[in-house]
Parts: C-alpha cells; structure tokens; sequence
C-alpha cells in the first residue's frame, strides 16, 4: 500500500499472490484469440504516410480533443477550450490539444504584414517585421502557460466532473524566443521607465500592464512553440511569454509593446484578473501563479476499470516561482500521505509529472495531492484559500483537489471539510 | 564578426554602425502601411476554435511538412519520410513531422485488440494487454531517434540539397514509457539469458536482436509521445525505445519480446544496417549513434534572405553516448573555429540546440559545425570517416557538413576537403 519501485513487484512476489502480469495476463490455459490468430494489420500491408505529410493521431484517439465548457461563453469567437489532462503523460502538451482561450477570435496573420512595434518612454521607437526578429537571439525554455482562472468554477464547490474542466486551463510547452530584455535594449529605455504594455494585434488588442523589472527578467518575444511555429490560436506569428505569470499577460498575435511610468489600469487589469475580498477591496497585480497540482488519472474522465490490483495513479504539477521537487498523495481523504515518485526533466517554471503505485483493495478512495515548490510553498486547501479571501473569488484558485473514486472504480468531483 | 550575445548588441552601437534593428526596421519618415493601415485581423473577428477540435498549424505554415526522396524507395508503403529541419527551432520534433520509415507500411492497429508477448528464456512466459501495461511504473525521458542510414547518400559526395534530406531521419521527443527491465523482472530472465529479439505487428514483422545488458539498462516500453498516444506511423499503441541506439532497432508496433542466449541474425542486421569495409569484412552491431551536429539555419532549404547584416546561425547536435556540451561553428571552412552557444535543457541522448550570432558581410560563407560530446568525443570530418571505413558504407555517416553560402545569401551542399 505505500509501494517505493522496488516494493511494487518483489512484495507482490513475495506475497505470493502473484505479480501484476500474473493478475492481469491472459493465461496460457485460455488461449487469446488476440495472439492466437493473426490479426488483419499482420498480414496486410499498411497505408503509406506521404500522402499526409503533416500527421494527425490515430483515428482511436479521435477522444483526445480540447473541449469547452458550453455555458461558460457567449460566442465561440469569446471562447475557451480545455486541455484534455487526463489523455497525457509527460509534460509536454501537444500543440493540437493545447487550452486556449481568445477575446476576439483567433487572428488569422499574415506574417508578412505583421510587425512588432516598441514605443513609449524609449530612445528610438522601433518597428520589426518577422524577419527582423528572426535576427536577434533566441532561447529555448520549457514554460506552463495558466490561466488565472483555472480552477476557478471551484470556488463555490465541485462544479465540474473531469479534470480537463476544472484544471485543463493550462498547457506547457518547450517555447522559442528572443529575450524581451535584448529588444528593449535596441529601442533603449529611459529612466522612467517602469512598465510596460504588450497590445495584440488581434480584434480584440489585448493589453496588460508589466511591471520592467519583469520584462527585463525572463519574459521571451516567442514564434515556435515545441519546435513548429506557433499555432495560430496560440498567437502566431509572435506572442509574449512571461514565465510563471498568468496566462492572460501573454499577450499573443503581439503587435506592440508601449513603455510607460506607471501601470495602465487596463479591463484586463481591473474589471478582471482581480480578486473581490469579503471586505469589498480587491487584490490586484496578483500575476505570479501558486504552486497547484491535480490527479489527471484516475478522474472523473479517467476512472478505474481494471478492478482491484495494482494501479498507476498520476498528475502534474507547476509553480510560478521555480520548480517542484515533491508532491504528496493521499488514497484516504488526508489521513495519510505519502511522497510520489517524480519522473521527467524538472524545469523552472514547467510542469511536473508525479506518480503513485499502490495496490488498489476495490475500496472507495478519496484522492489528493499536495505539491510542494522551490521556494518551501505548499499548495493549501481550498478551504484555506476560502479563509483568505472569503468566497467572491475566481482567479488564483491553487486549493488540493478532492476526487471520490467508488467500489466500481467510477471517479467524480467532491469536496470533503 | 565573433560575438557573444553581448557583443552582438553593444558591438554594434559602439561601431556607430547602428544596431540590427536600426538597420532593419522600417523607418519613421517612410511610413510602413503594415503598421499605418489597420490590418484585417485587427477590425474583424478571427474564428472560434472549437470547431477544429484537435488543432492545426495555420495555414501560412503549410510548407512545414515531412517531405520523402522519391527515388529512395520502390513504393510509399516500404517509404521514408524526412523531418523539415530547417523549419523548426529548439530540441522538440512536433509529433506531426516526425520522420518515420516503415517497412510494411504504417499498421492501423486497435489498441483494444494488441498483445504483448514475452516468451523464451523466461521463467513464465506472459501476454499483456494494452490495459495490463498501463499498471506498470512509467518514465519520462526525452531522447533523439536517429535512422543508421542517416546521412548515408552522403557517404559518395554531396548529393542532398537540404538538411531535411541529408540529416531529417531524426526525431526528438519526450516518451513516457514502461522501463522493459520491469516487464522482463516480471516475466523472470532464466540465467543463460543474453539476448532479446523484439517483434513488430506490423506485416514486416520487424525484428532486431539486442543484448540483454542495453535491454535491463534504459529500454522503453513506449506508448506515448510528446504527451499523447504514439502516433499510428510511429507504432501506435506501443514501441520500443532503445536510447542513443540506431532508430531501425526500436521496434515499432510492439507485439513479441524473445528472450534468447545468442543474437538471431535477422535480415536486418546481416544483409542491412551492417557496413562493408574496404577488406571485404563488415562491421556489425554498430548500435550506438555517434556525436553528430548540422547547421539547419541557413542551409540550401533555408537561404539568408536579408542581405549583409546580423544574422542568426542554428542547428542540432546529439550523442547516443550522452549530452553535447559543446559545439563549433566555423564561417570559412575550418580556418577559423568559434564555440557556439548552446540554449535548451540539456538532456542524456537527445538533441541538442546551438546558435551563433555575427555579422554577416555579404561575402561566400563555407559554413560547418563540430560536435563535442560528453565522453571527449568530436565528431569528425567525412573523409576521417572514409580512410577509417573506405567508400562502401550507407549507414553511421556522422562526418562533419558543409553548406556553401553565395553572395545572394543562397546555400548548397558542397564537400571541401
């Protein structure tokens, strides 16, 4: 029941009651058809590929697709669509499932015609192409990308079943870039200046307020996201990257980056992506996102159908201030916690892939995990976060995430006092 | 004309020359209609998104495909197809244009109706559903797969123009597999075990013998790739992932592993993937890839288009040994080395990303790079490679590349001795 690696397979040698192969396998006493005839992809040959030189997944995964969430918007073109968690592993996202949410429709760019343009409290005001940018320095960093209002439908409770709803407002992936620091030095910043304010170049133009010190620190000017261009969804040809900062501050399809002394008091910065306390003010230029972490399997969209026995039970986790080196789980509501196994390459500011192998007794669970950051921050309880800034709140809901799994292995969305 | 990143930005204001971007920006006093005129994506809604539930690269990136040598093969289902290179940045091959080769073309299999066997030299022969592997402890690990025949047609001279063809039988993803190790703990190796044969379902029936030491080291067990499914071209449900080894022994398709006590001698590793010396013998079992590095940007597929002026220089660098520490670029055909910077995580057998900014002024460039890895091993040059293993070989080109670059900013593939 608290497995290490090595625990899994020789206690269930040693125990006697066989190993996880020897449970599940298809005895030899009972010949499989599976193996014991030749199966069709055996004998014939397949498709070629070049005949669909950009590849798409197998049409038995045509289940793993972004979904929205119907009544959350009004209109497709104001719309959000979730990624679906619990289909990965790793944690890398595939562009093609990646959340995205737009305010205007996705703008459909012409890099062409596109241009960056640096203007405001700088020595010379300049103008890019694609091409230009293409000339600079560019990094590589793996980042996650997450909305502030992730999980934020949680607030007054479970609300939503499948943890593509309640978590999937997040992706990550390996992002190409120039340093926003190397473009800021061409234009040359004055010495008032202490903010600055990306604009998108879409219907809606975006804005949001950046604090200097953050613009000259790791924000990115990104046109590749894992390796390909970015998609245009996700704000081709070129958006803004500002690592462990809300999802919303990415400003994409980027045309303009405005220098100023003070913040812009923007929609996007005071209307929304603020948080109403229950004294009636509101916390605001709450960017930096906290550490969080959620179980994608099993979960509601994931439940348990193999019966008692051993199981893999998995989920991610991510901080805005650094790394994660442990999250904890709990099978019991709490009562006990134990450390799962970390695996895959632990980046600043990236998501974490966590596992737990334990032996399943067919008895309801209630699932947990904690994640613990760099810093020594540990995720709270939505019921500690509730204590902090009363029940108004959508964004920056980081709370331990509860799923109850019963004697079927059906999982759904609880909550537990 | 030998920059850090730092001297790439002073150098230049401190040469009075002006900066990359006052060189290339549009000017102030000549209006650019780009930015003077409101674009169509700025007044007019974009799309929604979900209608295109599983996403897509926009339609201005429609030349970023997988591209095959018509020549190569007989027919598109024993085809091959190469990875553009060239077009992407960073270490990550997006699952869409991976590079692929199949034997008997790309085998359409249901998950629901796949077996793995283990059998031979084992203590209890076993079969595992695609359910069954889902119970075992799983690994993330990002890993280069590099076709043995990479480079190959380059073994005679020049022949490829780009580095999609000359070096795109390469991909580099994150896996997240089951390590073989455990399911052959599972089954029990018997003592004189020395060697296991894994099988494809495909209608090749691909087959490759591996010493037992690689397969209870870091062997995979795959079933996913970049986070989701492997794609059906690339073994959908499950492959073998045999890190730094030649890619052809990663069996795709997975449905047989036979533990033996001595290598079987199949086609493909007697008649191919063996390399016929000048004394009439061959080697065999060349598994490991050796240290290996191309420029991607500019090369014959990807011209310097903006004329004298910074420029950026990139390319890929891996070891099947282990990570690239360094990697040297030269703009005259080896008079004059200079270290480039290396940006990305750097991870044991997977690619790596390297840059190397300067000047350019307009005059020819024989450009080539040299790999470093971490044993001290330096990638050569192909004429090492020829006195070493005479002019017959097709596979474990690894020698150094070189792309001419003319006065237009145009790049072919040459050879200098």
């Amino acid at each position: 029941m608290k497995p290490s690696r090595r625990s899994f397979l020789t206690g269930a040698a040693a125990a006697g009651v066989g190993s996880v192969a020897a449970t599940v396998a298809k005895g030899q006493t009972a010949p499989d058809p599976a193996i014991t005839e030749l199966q069709d992809w055996q004998v014939y040959l397949g498709d070629g590929v070049d005949a669909a030189p950009y590849g798409m997944p197998s049409k038995h995964e045509s289940h793993v697709v972004r979904r929205t969430v119907e009544w959350l918007t009004a209109d497709n073109v104001s719309s959000i669509n979730f990624t679906p968690l619990h289909e990965l592993d790793g944690i890398i996202t595939p562009n093609g499932v990646c959340f995205e949410r737009h305010h205007g429709g996705a703008a459909e760019i012409d890099p062409a015609e596109h241009r960056l343009m640096i203007n405001g409290l700088v020595d010379k005001e300049l103008v890019f192409t694609m091409e230009d940018l293409m000339r600079f320095p560019r990094e590589n960093h793996v980042y996650f990308l997450e909305c502030a209002a992730n999980t934020g439908m949680e607030w007054a409770g479970a609300q939503l079943n499948g943890c593509q709803f309640t978590h999937g407002m997040i992706h990550n992936v390996m992002y190409t870039g120039i340093p926003l620091k190397l473009l800021l030095a061409e234009a040359g910043l004055k010495t008032n200046a202490k903010w600055i304010l990306p604009e998108g170049a879409d219907a809606s133009a975006m804005t949001r307020s950046i604090p200097i010190e953050k613009a000259l620190d790791d924000c990115l000017v990104a046109f590749k996201m894992n390796g390909e261009a970015l998609r245009t969804e996700q704000g081709y040809p070129v958006r803004l990257v500002v690592p462990g900062w809300e999802g919303n501050m990415w400003v994409k399809w980027l045309r303009r980056i405005e220098v100023g002394d003070e913040p812009w008091h923007h929609r996007e910065e005071t209307s929304k992506y603020t948080d109403l306390l229950e004294d009636g003010t509101a916390r605001r230029f709450t960017w930096e996102m906290d550490a969080k972490s959620v179980i994608t399997n099993p979960s509601p969209q994931a439940p348990l159908t193999h019966g008692p026995g051993y199981t893999v039970l998995t989920g991610v986790a991510w901080s805005g201030r650094g790394t994660i080196p442990r999250v904890d789980v709990t099978l019991d509501g709490g009562k006990n916690w134990h450390q799962a196994r970390m695996s895959g390459p632990s980046l600043n500011k990236s998501m974490h892939r966590f596992y737990f192998e334990f032996e399943w007794d067919g008895k309801p669970l209630l699932l947990q995990s904690r994640a613990h950051d760099s810093t020594g921050y540990v995720q709270p309880t939505k019921n500690q976060l509730r204590e902090w800034r009363g029940e108004n709140s959508i964004y920056h809901n980081n709370g331990i995430q509860t799923w109850y799994v019963n004697e079927k292995g059906e999982a759904e969305n609880v909550e537990i006092s």
